[in-house]
């Protein structure tokens, strides 16, 4: 994979500073917001329905994430993600929990039925479900999924069209023809709360910028596993591990991409 | 009292990693989540009528949390709580303000009367309020009752069929006939936003595994309070304390809840 | 300016630990919380309609702070600020994204209209907006005001009647009358979410002990202003910049206020 290509777009963020639209749940909000700004893109969270089809006409890109759910704010989404839709804002989807619950894989479902998503990210097994596989999804963790998940995203991207990305040790990209592998990261990022949420708001950040959602969601990928990578070095536990994340997000370099990102091409 | 039961049973919450079902305030949600993580459990917020009835079913625990109470999600938490009564799930109520307001003293005894709460945790005046004692209550803070709290935790238990935690300084832990108190903790836990909050968090993962909710609150209660003495060691200030805690609440160990918890039967 | 005013100002919220009543938004809460904690005053978030009313009769200061509005929440602001009028509890008002959106323009409209407010905080967008100034707001970023940011305060400040607050690198505060420039602060300050509806926060608990909102505002922001100064020297990056600036509001003394306060008169 050309590093050069990721890293150029990773300092395209932090020229163009997209403004990056969330509605998202009430736990790690502010997780979000932070990363957002670390990375050196601009992030918003509005979700009221009054407002949200302007808001997002400022943004690069829209960010839905259905971890707290509720019926106003699915509303407020697809009101939100139907004017992204006409103005060809790119919108990603994260799924949280889909599968554990009817609402939340319906919620879902509905999203990925009446809009237009560009993105769609989740775990093995949120994905799995939403893709009609075996899976076990239980409160907002994955716990297994039966079948080639590298398949299981192929197949669903082609027949939803959209770029699939399933997060994990290895984190897979497909647009249905092309899959890419994302090995970066580190397994403390798994010891907190809300590193699924913000890996969403990064992909949103680099999206905005970017013309391809594949090469924009391993960027972003790269980039945010590469920070994890960096903050786990001198971590004394899950909570200091956090601090360094975003301090090192901030620190980040568009060489540390050139050098430390690692995408292959399956 | 025998820690060897304490140390195993938080052995075993790191075996079980239950599900902690929370329905919560949106001013410390994060912190529960993830002190719910360190601890060796899984943490779920979900609060939307649709479905916390079947989310609650795959949890080891529900806590509920009127920190940031509205009439919507006291539904949510009277549908959720009567699934958990049903499956026989532990309830952890945690009264936040009650006493402060009409609203939180109403829907605090509204949960107490149409749910069977298995574990009562509040502060002395939350806990004064509920039990009828003169006890004053500005914001979220206790500022005083009248009487012996340990009688008022004991009358209270016998009078409402459940186990009542009094945290402050001592923790008192009774279910009307056993009187436990827990001196573990450090008063720089008072320094942050959601120690108590965090304490039912812990309290829940610990029911979701024990069979005996006064063990289990003396347990959770000790080994929260242990981690916030290490955290204490090498902080600078509160926040950096609250770093700690997370940092330390991962890293602790049922060694050291055998040699730390000091926990007395009155 | 004399800083011993400013100084003794500082001491006496330590002394009187007034209660902060915030109506928030849900990305920053917990940080505004835990400032409150660290400057030493007691904050409540409480915003259902039911309660609002009765909670704000035992705080010194009411923060409404418009993040992520909804229509639900104005209407306690209303109730609320109704009531803090009543009782001449000072109002902080935090448009947030105000010309941003026009339900935000309109909504912190309206909150001036039918409410006092007793002091108006915002960054140059926003209050330029409300100000009837030719302003530009991009999310929650002010992105530049045609006009003398000090008369555009000034003027609106007379004609609506409250003291104006606008946040930047220099901070403005007037009355219409008085002007007062606060140099204090930290670019870092803006590498984190939240200092804006931190500010506020500060500024609230300052004017529940205060007299005079002018001062009120010149001794929170040189207050929080310093603290951020002296987590700026440590920091490693925006995420280990923001703790320290808990524990350096924790830390501060009245000296470093009456040593440090950089506020001018014009």
């Amino acid at each position: 994979m050309k590093n050069k290509a990721i890293s150029d777009l990773f300092a395209l963020v932090r020229e163009k500073r997209p403004l990056v639209h969330h509605i998202t749940n009430y736990v790690t909000v502010n997780d979000c917001a932070n990363i957002t700004i670390s990375l050196g893109a601009a992030p918003v969270m509005a979700d009221a329905p009054e407002e949200v089809c302007e808001m997002v006409t400022f943004a690069g890109a829209l960010v839905l994430n259905i971890g707290t759910l509720n019926k106003g704010q699915i509303e407020s989404m697809l009101l939100a993600g139907g004017m992204a839709n006409d103005r060809r804002i790119p919108i990603i989807l994260d799924p949280v929990g889909a599968g554990a619950t009817r609402f939340r894989t319906d919620s879902a479902q509905r999203l990925l039925d009446e809009l237009k998503i560009t993105i769609l990210k989740g775990n093995a097994g949120e994905i799995g479900i939403l893709a009609g596989a075996e899976a076990n999804v239980r409160g907002v963790d994955s716990h297994g999924v039966t079948g080639d998940l590298v398949k299981i995203a192929q197949h669903y991207s082609k027949r939803a069209g959209l770029t699939v990305v399933i997060s994990g040790a290895t984190d897979i990209v497909t647009d249905g023809k092309r899959i890419l592998l994302v090995e970066n990261g580190h397994p403390m990022m798994g010891s907190i709360s809300g590193t699924g949420c913000m890996a969403a708001s990064v992909t949103g950040a680099f999206a905005a910028v970017a013309d391809d959602p594949v090469i924009a969601s391993a960027a972003a990928l790269a980039a945010f596993g590469i920070a994890g990578e960096k903050a786990a070095a001198g971590a004394r536990g899950p909570y200091s591990f956090k601090i360094a994340l975003f301090d090192e997000m901030a620190a980040l370099k568009p060489e540390d991409l050139a050098s430390g990102a690692r995408i292959s091409i399956r």
